[in-house]
């Protein structure tokens, strides 16, 4: 379904090799050997396609859908189509994302150091690697194997880049230590100087920034993200974590494994997020603060005040998620009585 | 008026013709045959120049101008310098802004591939295109005839961009179709990973991300905004649709034609944006909404339910903008109150 | 204590002469001649380190710290652990710049123009100039003593920029004219057009962007930063003035001196920011205002109309700080008494 300028799709699978890879159950008395050629979205799916049903929203275009197969929760598998099988499991969007990755696995590609590339004769670059023309590897580098540098792209002095990691186009980092299987996008830029002045007699004077940015394994950093790198102590982002595009994190700023921080998000100097938090898009986070492991921050919140572990908040100034809810309800009831007394 | 390190302006050009271009009415017994030789703002015009009040903040600076000609509203006219020439029209700003285009037309360039541009041997490249250095444009990429690639920028694989487009310096594009006389400023990100991940059993899996951006004609997008390809569908942005500057856009949203959406804004997942809607600056928009056609979106709403098509809205969570603001005087109400009965 | 990888520090100071350095007093009987090698945060630093508490939130680290030296504020000095010797100042934050300032001067570099740079003939470079791999320096522009321009940014025709400035990597600079000692990070784009569409019959129209942006001594300027034109008139940022990451200024924005933006801050056509403001994070304001010298804006805030010189605001709508803490308290309190009476 995927268009082939773009993407090329693994060969065919059988539903059955299907539903073990991704743990669903296939429905009835369906013919377990029938191959399947692509997953594709509900309302564009043919029969040799597999679909899913994450969001009820969507309930419409699943009964009117013509995909061969479908992943579903099983309370929804009485409004399927006729004729679809079902590959029943209760993480439906989860085992889709399984498929997908069969048939579209990570893009490969053929190791080549551009001779437009300008690298740096003391860097060390691992065996496998391709590195795309512009690019810039500075003094004393080293890049892990099979890492691919995008066109256009600047890494300066001294930066450690960890085994199969990928750096878009247009990115430049420096002063920082990244872990494995990184994963930026365009137009990242990581370890400029953070934002830092003190004030004092004479003016206003900057505060030179000597800490590091250090990411662990497995990070993904959306487009025109910025990470600016530690005052003193470093700027930490821990393993696992993802962020996405145009969010800008502090210098000093400690974010845990797992984390989430959806687009435009910005966190403030020395802030610490807990593992497995999950940031709202558009969220802010004032500086110092201390965000509890498993928190949830909805969107556009802003955060003033330590939030603790688990908790769910939201608004501005940013509360426990129900509280804020319930202002919105009485600020609303407010005006409707005042109407009334009008 | 314009730097002329920076523009060069047309030939002069007479009132009477200038009237014609743009619908206005040349006030009084004026003489149609004066010449002007450029547009220029209220407070930096001299007799040479026509300038244009819009903006009733404004009114000042027009009665003390030195402008020799002016577009203005018929209400205004009385306000006017003696001397001025008036050019009278219900649209003046619009009617200063074909002014403007005679005498700064889109600026020309002279077709040259650079050298130090890098081509792949299968890219389609129309005639009259400009390719400035740096630049890097991938296999099967096909671009129209008279575009202009900036410096640095990436155009990745199997791209196709139509005719009269102008990509500026250090974009990157990539798993995207663009139409024609498309306009995109700097550090522009297309075609990039939306952020799809599904949890599951053994935590956070990676989506991949199969769908396009299909951009419309006349398409402009303002620098370091970003636009996610599509998880399955595609994002599809609509011709005649302006974006401003460090725009985030999710994957799968479809924003329709001669849609303004002005800076920092961020439209999750799946959103849908009708026709003509205007969306303010630093506004947020959930995921999977549906915004009518010429919906009018205040700056920073937070907008987390759909908006009926023509409907104004304003505030966190986005509501109507009437109650917005009625809620707004409530809330100052409610503290006038308190602050009385302490 | 920096990471020599990145960083490398001058010869070690005595303590009597960072003390004159810095204007702090040595506490006590300390020995004047005692060397020290480095700055280092609180928990980090050994005997050999000067560190510094100006947060509270640190105390407890501080009466922890190994640091041999700190610049520490009279009142805490009981609370410094045995042997620490103290750099008493009222101003510890900045006496620390000072010290850190020392330790880590600017960074030099070794003049050298790239032969893998782009420099248009007519250019005109100052000496001692460093011009990395991949820039583009266009026609007429002038560059002035001792500038380092990064690897791959692009400097468009007739751009002036004075002595010892700095312009990161991935930078585009156009239709401007910028001071000494500027400092810019990396994928800032200054010059692009202003986002100007004219409504009218016939629809919406371009309208020409035909100002610059001029740009005083010794601004810095974040990464991901978009500065527009000016339409007609010129946007303007003072001298001094300290600009952080994802920022958008619209066209003819003017900024006066020594003004701090934080990050993603938005500032909407036209508007002026006096001298000496603050603006918080994620900060938007409409167009065409008036914000008074001195003023403070809190993070978030929406501002919709003028403010007063030296005036602190917050909310959206923005209001006297006072008054959006009232209303947060009311709001609560409206809360709190409506579930009493349930």
């Amino acid at each position: 379904m995927a268009d082939s300028r773009f993407f090329s799709a693994s060969a065919p699978i059988s539903i059955g090799d299907l539903a073990a890879l991704t743990g669903a159950s296939v429905s009835g008395e369906s013919d377990k050997t029938r191959l399947f050629s692509d997953v594709a979205p509900l309302d564009r799916a043919d029969s040799s396609h597999v679909s899913f049903l994450d969001n009820t929203k969507y309930l419409t275009d699943f009964s009117a859908s013509k995909a061969g197969a479908c992943f579903v929760r099983e309370k929804f598998a009485t409004r399927a189509p006729a004729g679809m099988i079902l590959l029943v499991t209760e993480e439906p969007y989860y085992a889709y994302a399984l498929a997908a990755q069969y048939f579209y696995p990570r893009e490969a590609f053929t190791p080549a150091i551009s001779p437009a590339a300008h690298i740096a004769k003391t860097a060390s670059i691992g065996a496998g690697c391709r590195i795309d023309s512009g690019a810039v590897i500075g003094e004393h580098v080293k890049l892990g194997k099979g890492c691919w540098i995008g066109a256009n792209t600047v890494i300066s002095d001294g930066v450690e880049i960890g085994d199969d990691s990928r750096i878009g186009a247009l990115c430049s980092i420096s002063h920082a230590i990244i872990g494995g299987r990184a994963f930026f996008h365009r137009g990242v830029h990581i370890g400029q100087d953070g934002f830092g002045f003190a004030p004092g007699r004479g003016g206003v004077t900057k505060v030179p920034q000597l800490g590091r940015v250090m990411i662990g394994d497995d990070v993904e950093i959306g487009s025109n993200s910025c990470i600016d790198r530690g005052a003193g102590p470093d700027t930490v982002i821990g393993s696992g974590t993802k962020i996405d595009n145009l969010v800008q994190i502090g210098h000093n700023v400690q974010i845990g494994r797992f984390v989430f921080v959806v687009a435009q998000t910005g966190i403030a100097g020395s802030t610490h997020i807990g593992d497995g938090a999950m940031l709202g898009g558009q969220s802010g986070f004032a500086g110092h603060l201390s965000i509890g492991a498993g928190a949830k921050i909805a969107a556009q919140a802003g955060v003033m005040a330590d939030v603790p572990a688990g908790a769910s908040y939201g608004g501005a100034p940013a509360q426990p998620i129900k509280d804020w809810h319930r202002q919105t309800v009485a600020i609303t009831n407010l005006v409707k009585k005042r109407h009334v007394n009008e």
